[in-house]
């Protein structure tokens, strides 16, 4: 049974996850089948799962949309790929569309994003379009001492944050501010560090800001320590400290609450540029001509570009952006307890399931 | 008694406005003494006089920074300016910090805005520094039937949407929406259509709506008749009947006020940008993540940077963009009553003070 393929079902709100037998073979004409290595258990998921956020496909369906693994089977015009080792962009463009041929794909209005749009990652494989996979060079991952798994945070984890920073422009010299240090923001820290910025991390949980100390944060602050004004400014007197500009900080919102993008917001400073990375579905309250007066901007990112994402895993396969650390795997099967334990704020970091094979 | 120097005083909040003599002569090194020909009467300015908005200078401060006029005498490294018809910026950056330096004007922290960190324009004469004046070519200011206090308005409320309008991107084929055409608004939808952008317009008052429909708008909307939802539906019926993009709406908010800044962030649509030019110290509730969610962008800008004046000034001078019929212009020692009828909304054109020489 070793083509024999599974995978994990969301049959309605906080229903058990089901396991069912599915046959990916053979794939259509530019697509293939990927073998799953590992796919992250990302925020969206619990979302769909336990907050009612819709999917667009209809239920029954399979989530994940941080995956990486191995082509097994091509489909007409997607030869290339053939036993290739790949991540799955969790948004995936068309193509061929107007948006896609000027560049902005990640507005392409048929975008497929696995586990919302198509059958997603918590399976043993997984039927995509070739167009935009990452091949990833299994040399340079094994001297980085990770596994392929390891890798499928790139799809969403890493590449979202990658595009916000390089949509920022992120610089050598630059005073970047994360606020929300978990599974995503954790690697905009890295990443924004990576290309230079000098990197301000806020959070509301010691062991986080404790981590990404190790990894990239030059200043760790609990905004539970810091009302009102306070946080603003311990962040001045830093960049005075390390001689960094009172000016045109670049702040990246990924704790996607709405404590956080309110403080977030209370950030901008003359020229600043604010990342919005993190999703809520509440609102906030701010006063939005703090744009014009300071003459700031706020930049929303969805997804990232396919284009992106070999820099993306570049930046990990030169050992510059940490994965493993920030990862635990688990089993594909125990998926039900898995995403009980991180609805509840019980693992210390992302969740990537491993199905047997 | 030809070269007899008054300036218009506020001393208190809505006190009235009082005239003083003062001596402008002769001019600091690379300062120059502009006779004014107009000074526009700008929200801005009432938000001082009314609302207790602080002004950076002490009073009593002489308010105003729409300024055109004549230099009529130069200090010294300033002798280019001699005689020469120019329009003063609203904010004049100081060309040699830091932020000048790296193209970042509007950034400047030792930037002067007359009226609020020097005397301003509601005046005979005024002391300005000469970097960042903009020329003036009057045989092509002649040939478009204007005069030199016409064009005063350029200062703040042409250059200011123009500023935003080149930081947007606006293109031929691009579906632009403008929120509030009245003194600022009205050049925004000028200024778009004049780059090629098909310009939606939406007000509250008809008579507005009327006036631009003549002045560059495609669609005029009253928003009072288009609660909810139905507003955002009409311009998507619009933008399909045109043929135009039902993605990448660039949205410029000119009302500065609460409600239209709601208005103007609810019709965010995937790829959009947001481009926040009024002003108002209220908080508005909108859903930040939607900048995420449709990978848009809000930009905010202060002022125009002075190398920006003359490209706004040609479609001035090219007769594509219209200032005439926006302005009325009131002898300056009317300054209390016309600042009255502006403050009660009895003006329909933006006021222009002009002193006597």
């Amino acid at each position: 049974m070793a083509n024999a393929a599974f995978r994990w079902m969301m049959t309605g709100l906080g229903q058990p996850i089901a396991l069912a037998q599915f046959d990916p073979f053979p794939p259509a004409s530019g697509e293939v089948v990927v073998e799953i290595a590992g796919c992250g258990v990302c925020h969206t998921d619990l979302g769909y799962y336990y907050d009612g956020v819709r999917t667009k496909h209809d239920l029954p369906l399979t989530l994940g949309h941080e995956i990486s693994g191995r082509v097994v089977e091509t489909g007409a015009d997607a030869a290339y790929w053939a036993d290739r080792a790949v991540i799955v962009p969790a948004v995936i463009p068309c193509g061929t569309c107007d948006a896609c041929r000027r560049g902005k794909s990640t507005i392409c209005p048929n975008q497929k994003m696995p586990g919302n749009d198509i059958h997603g990652g918590f399976a043993t494989h997984i039927v995509v379009p070739a167009h935009g996979l990452c091949e990833v060079d299994e040399t340079k991952l094994k001297a980085i001492g990770a596994d392929l798994a390891d890798l499928s945070v790139i799809a969403d984890a890493v590449t979202t944050p990658y595009q916000a920073v390089i949509q920022a422009g992120v610089r050598p010299g630059d005073l970047v501010i994360v606020n929300g240090v978990g599974g995503v923001g954790g690697y905009a820290v890295q990443i924004a560090h990576a290309l230079g910025g000098t990197v301000v991390a806020i959070d509301v949980n010691e062991a986080k800001l404790a981590k990404i100390a190790e990894n990239g944060a030059a200043l760790t602050l609990d905004a539970r320590a810091l009302p009102g004004r306070e946080l603003k400014a311990a962040i001045q007197t830093f960049a005075k400290e390390r001689g960094l500009r009172k000016t045109e900080w670049i702040i990246f919102e990924c704790s996607g609450t709405r404590a956080g993008q309110e403080t977030a917001f209370s950030l901008i400073n003359h020229g600043a540029t604010l990342c919005v990375v993190g999703f809520t579905m509440d609102k906030v309250e701010v006063r939005l001509s703090n744009l014009m007066a300071y003459h700031a901007r706020a930049l929303g990112n969805w997804g990232c570009s396919p284009e992106l994402y070999p820099a993306a895993l570049d930046l990990v396969l030169a050992g510059r952006v940490k994965v493993a650390p920030f990862v635990e795997k688990h089993p594909l099967d125990q998926i039900n307890q898995i995403f009980a334990a991180v609805h509840h704020g019980e693992l210390k970091r992302r969740a990537v399931l491993v199905p047997v094979h």
